[in-house]
């Protein structure tokens, strides 16, 4: 176990590494698609991009891609696309007309470090990005790289993303809020990009649907068990640990699961989600224990 | 001429009502990238995209597809996709931290109708569906489809559009703006996508390298026209004409070239690249009679 769990560790540290190194890549003047940037545009993209983020996403793309066998730099193309989209929606969320969080991982939020015309524009260019990266990732097969940008398209638009940050913006002004509401918001807003990273290794390697369908499912399962641990987070942590505003959820009436069972359900509940995803990816075998040390790791993380 | 031109704005509204008709498809809860979408974003995106606008860029799209015998049904996805990505820009840009408008096409705008924050997030899905509907265009090759993604994210992006929006904020705070900065301004910011528009005919035929050149350097000719053209509108029409707010642009201190030069030298500029457009076409013969008529429309238009 603590083998596995060191495993992940180091896991998780070398998939941030490479995405970071790819990242800086996609943002430098010698990608193709970043040719001729105005220079205060490209800072407020490296701003909300290149930020010390854990990686989780890119790191669930980097090992469901070597669980599968799938090329390893199709891998990190995809890896660094889905980074893009998600940093484009935390800019997108923190400006003042949503979220209105100044603080991101302990920095100034883009709108904030520069203005907010130049963060909507920021975002706009990240997430318009990220399907370049996709398409021109060569080491990719035509079929595989088309099936990537449509299920980006679609976790990521109006069905899975951003749909989901409209119903929660939404449930600020319930009273109170059906628990198969919030479950939806959640899936859509956290789950959906999450089990984009988890289909991605799959999808690359041009796995059966069996195992595609195995695999998103067992994102869905850790995205579920990521939304709980981040609003468990939040009811407990403070801001020095979070990097961000703690308390502020219930603060703005968003409805979140432990708000609504308390503690001892939610850790309960985590365990359960926990013990799902191990089973889906048992046929997997031994292979599969960095993935499952993710999932521990997703549900007992403390910041 | 007249002739060539009575087929111009018929095939012009063909193409208009071909593409809203894909649009309202694409907008519907049948379309699998819309399935499960909140309705509120779903009526916000739908207003957006579904404004009676004069759908030049799709046209383009739909007239270069057949000039090079590409599948038209292939042709109509990519002009919907591109009039998704057109409408995002000006629901984005219309924000009151961007150009602060409330009126497009004679309409409230998405943020005046709605509230800011879905202003942002229906901005976002229409440009994530864009990709999806790329993506998912059966009747072009996976290879077509690839390269149309691939150039719809950079004209669209931080290299195009999205550059050009900033630099357009940019200049507003300065007292003067070289002439080659106004030029690289506007070919980034209008000429991208139309250039874009121009190219996908092409690009979905296969058509060989020196032509697909061609109709970019037509696109772009044509882009050029209509900025200078919109400019020239700005400076001489009036709001009841334009359905928005005329003379807005000096008033905020956008550097054009209309106000640079003035009324004759625009007009002769603008002849000098109908008759540039025309040359680009010539290769084609009597079949490109219809884009010759569209430049000339485009530099002639009043409103």
């Amino acid at each position: 176990m603590a083998d596995n769990d060191a495993g992940f560790e180091a896991r998780l540290a070398e998939a941030a590494r490479l995405v970071v190194e790819r990242l800086e890549r996609c943002l430098s003047e010698g990608e193709p698609l970043m040719a001729g940037v105005p220079a205060r545009l490209r800072a407020a993209m490296r701003h909300g991009v290149l930020n010390g983020g854990k990686r989780l996403r890119p790191f669930l793309v980097m090992e469901t891609a070597r669980l599968c066998g799938a090329p390893e730099a199709a891998a990190l193309d995809a890896a660094a696309a889905l980074e893009c989209i998600h940093s484009y929606s935390l800019v997108h969320d923190d400006l003042p007309a949503m979220d209105d969080d100044d603080l991101r991982r302990g920095q100034p939020t883009v709108h904030v470090a520069f203005d907010e015309a130049t963060a909507i524009l920021a975002g706009d260019a990240l997430l318009t990005l990220a399907f370049g990266l996709v398409a021109a990732s060569h080491d990719a097969e035509p079929q595989a790289r088309l099936h990537l940008v449509h299920a980006l398209s679609r976790e990521a638009g109006a069905a899975g993303m951003v749909g989901g940050q409209l119903l929660d913006l939404e449930a600020e002004d319930e009273t109170s809020l059906p628990e198969a509401a919030i479950a939806r918001m959640q899936a859509m807003k956290t789950g959906a990009l999450i089990a984009f990273a988890c289909e991605a290794g799959p999808l690359l390697a041009g796995a059966p649907a069996e195992k595609r369908e195995r695999f998103r499912r067992f994102g869905e399962t850790i995205g579920l068990a990521f939304q709980l641990a981040d609003d468990l987070l939040d009811e407990t942590a403070d801001a020095a640990t979070l990097g961000k505003a703690a308390g502020k959820d219930r603060a703005r009436g968003k409805k979140t699961l432990p708000a609504l069972h308390g503690h001892d359900w939610t850790r309960a509940r985590l365990d359960a989600l926990v013990a799902e995803a191990g089973e889906l990816l048992a046929p997997e075998g031994a292979d599969a224990a960095t993935l499952v040390a993710a999932a521990r790791f997703i549900a007992e993380r403390t910041r």
